[in-house]
């Protein structure tokens, strides 16, 4: 893509609306546009980001074997006082009259719907384990709506439900999301905490909050910095050893201030091992049993016949919000990097280019030629402005590669960058293997 | 997949509520699910059709230069009063009131909404033309939803905008859309004609729908089948001969019955050329200039420092609704064939199994693993039922290739069959052939 050519309203002046780092970046790289409070529209370069955060989330529920599935964005209120949330849920879910008078909501969560679809679909314990999920819009009628996707009105997430015939059995549901989480955010280079949660309206009696570090982010955690030597690729996908891996995560001391005292900080925490950072929620995850599916009558035979009322979990992942989560991580010294995984671009080419001499520019198309024939994607900076300000922008944009065609790039030779660190000469075969790796 | 994995709540009965085929089709085989009165769930076998429509809508949007970004799905009423529309719409549109009182509206269409991103992003003829196009769901309070995905309430749709700097301009950008919609409706084994149509709500002086071709369909075309002729591979993609293209294609008569007279007919349409059938709409495209710029004083720069309103067009596929059309397309004799590009599998594997024999089972799933190294997306029905009901489930569910492992698989060679053909019995090496052409 040239650079030109992009649809991306880039604005020089700090926006001064926006409070938080996250929200500054987004709107002056134009990722994103606010169309009314607490709502936007995502602009290609933060509409790709996000698809590529989405895709991830994606193949990771894939993976634990989660079926993927989509419920509509417009729910009925019946199901909702069946469950007896509707009068509960409070003045945050946005409530609709249809032309007909028929009172509707836009969903802020699905696990009516689901236990809906559920219960009309199955009747045996032999269909069970299962789990579902969908990435769909949701809506919560912010009254301070802030912080721009962070906390908005309209944001995208996965949901996905667990069924299961037992407890014991459900549990092992919830440790499998457990070790997708954790594979998630290590595909997107970030430090996640599992915290064990209050379960709050969604109810229930197990419960993890996602939290990753970001020094902006909005609660304080206490931890111990082994939690991060656990790897989650050590452990085989088999429920012995993903109960283990859950117990080893929750055995190292990790709280938000909510929950945390100095006195068990020091007894449990070795000095030299204790962190005090801030972090973001993520994403979280709920075992809540029946809680839904007995008022709800969604029944299962069991092995000799008798109905039960299937167990459920629900499990939320942010991903609008992770959008912002990660810049508010990564976005440091006015040099935002995206990570490699779901960096809007592989590279940017950036050739120093004036009125009178396009000679750097047309090695710039060659080579972006040549790294299109590899399934490179490039973003070329065809602007006619000086190199100073180019650098600033793309600070700002965050490709984490750069191919800079200025004085120092000689013959084949090209001055190659990573964000925050030096650049270094190297030929185009070498920068094709970096970008490849 | 597994089929008895597989989220795929099959039922033996004819669903009652529905009329037409693909409503029939696509509850019997758990395609959807319907939540509420013209409002659906998609369940996996329909979500990962969509999905595949959905991506090959995108593919072809991109390859003419367009880009993709996303709008929300909840609009503010202020911007649909400056075009004029808010009062127009009538009761379709879904207005809501936020808890602070604010009229808002869940959109039934965006071109509000991309010419309030625009005029805020582009003041320079420099930065045309544009393409911009987003995949959302839409609403329209229908009052008798019906027909299942063919007339619902909540629905998905890609809808693009250009943006030119004059009228001559901007009918090149509407001739990349048509070139690009010819394209898509291919690459989903379409017959599709393109028809002079009238504008509509949306206004403007030049429009084509997009209808294909289905016996069962809502609106009756006459045609010279001469249309069918018209290959878009044939011309080059450039504005000279794109234009040819729409000449060429607006030559040749097709009209509904709207614009039918007999006496043409007969006139321009030789005997044996004639055909009468009917037909679904499944794309529409406009070119209205500066209907909504004017009022919503989107201007920009000329060349010569001069402000003019933006020229712009818009460019709908319904992809929701293009399921439940292929179905009324493809679906014959009580079988449903999927076109290959948006089959929901490459092949099912059907192996005859009882209970005390499971020797073809175990074929099946060595087949499956060697299918799945070449990835070779494959279902196995592992389902302990007889042939003849597998048969059936399986007229249903389209795959439009099956491996059946029964008497007639005999050592290394299987039984392959293409839906509406002769079987026949192939090495796998051969079968594997088959599938990846």
């Amino acid at each position: 893509m040239y650079l030109s050519k992009l649809f991306i309203p880039i604005t020089k002046d700090l926006p001064t609306e926006a409070k938080i780092k996250s929200h500054q970046l987004m709107l002056r790289t134009g990722m994103i546009k606010q169309s009314s409070a607490g709502i936007y529209s995502w602009l290609p370069l933060g509409y790709k980001i996000m698809k590529k955060i989405e895709q991830i989330v994606r193949e990771e529920q894939n993976s634990i074997g989660a079926q993927e599935m989509l419920m509509p964005t417009i729910q009925s209120s019946e199901i909702w006082k069946e469950s007896g949330r509707y009068d509960d849920y409070g003045e945050e879910m946005l409530r609709i009259q249809d032309r007909q008078g028929r009172e509707m909501l836009y969903g802020p969560t699905n696990e009516e719907l689901i236990t809906d679809v559920f219960r009309s679909s199955v009747k045996s314990y032999k269909s069970l384990p299962q789990i579902l999920y969908h990435i769909q819009w949701k809506f919560r009628d912010e009254i301070r709506p802030r912080f721009g996707v962070m906390r908005c009105k309209e944001f995208y997430m996965k949901d996905a439900y667990s069924f299961d015939l037992s407890d014991e059995e459900a549990k092992k549901s919830y440790n499998k999301m457990f070790y997708s989480y954790l594979k998630t955010f290590n595909r997107l280079d970030l430090k996640a905490i599992p915290m064990a949660a209050d379960t709050g309206p969604i109810g229930g009696d197990l419960s993890h909050e996602f939290v990753i570090l970001a020094e902006t982010g909005e609660s304080k955690i206490y931890a111990d910095k082994n939690i991060f030597e656990i790897d989650p690729d050590r452990y085989k996908f088999d429920d012995l050893s993903l109960k283990k891996m859950r117990e080893d995560f929750t055995r190292i001391y990790a709280v938000t201030d909510e929950k945390f005292k100095k006195e068990d900080f020091n007894k449990f925490v070795k000095k030299e091992d204790q962190i005090t950072t801030k972090g973001i929620e993520v994403g979280h995850i709920f075992y809540f049993s029946d809680k839904y599916s007995k008022p709800m009558n969604c029944l299962i035979d069991d092995k000799d016949g008798k109905k039960t009322s299937v167990k459920m979990g629900s499990y939320g992942i942010g991903v609008s919000r992770l959008v912002g989560a990660i810049i508010e991580a990564k976005y440091n010294n006015d040099v935002m990097k995206w990570p490699k995984s779901i960096s809007p671009f592989d590279v940017v080419i950036i050739p120093s280019i004036s009125k009178n001499n396009k000679e750097n520019l047309h090695k710039a198309e060659k080579i972006y030629q040549e790294l299109k024939k590899q399934n490179i994607d490039a973003l070329l900076d065809d602007v006619d402005e000086n190199m100073s300000n180019k650098f600033k922008k793309h600070d700002l944009i965050g490709v984490p590669y750069q191919i800079i065609i200025g004085s120092k790039s000689v013959a084949d030779n090209f001055e190659f960058k990573e964000l925050n660190s030096q650049s270094e000469i190297l030929s185009l075969e070498k920068i094709k293997l970096k970008l490849k790796n």
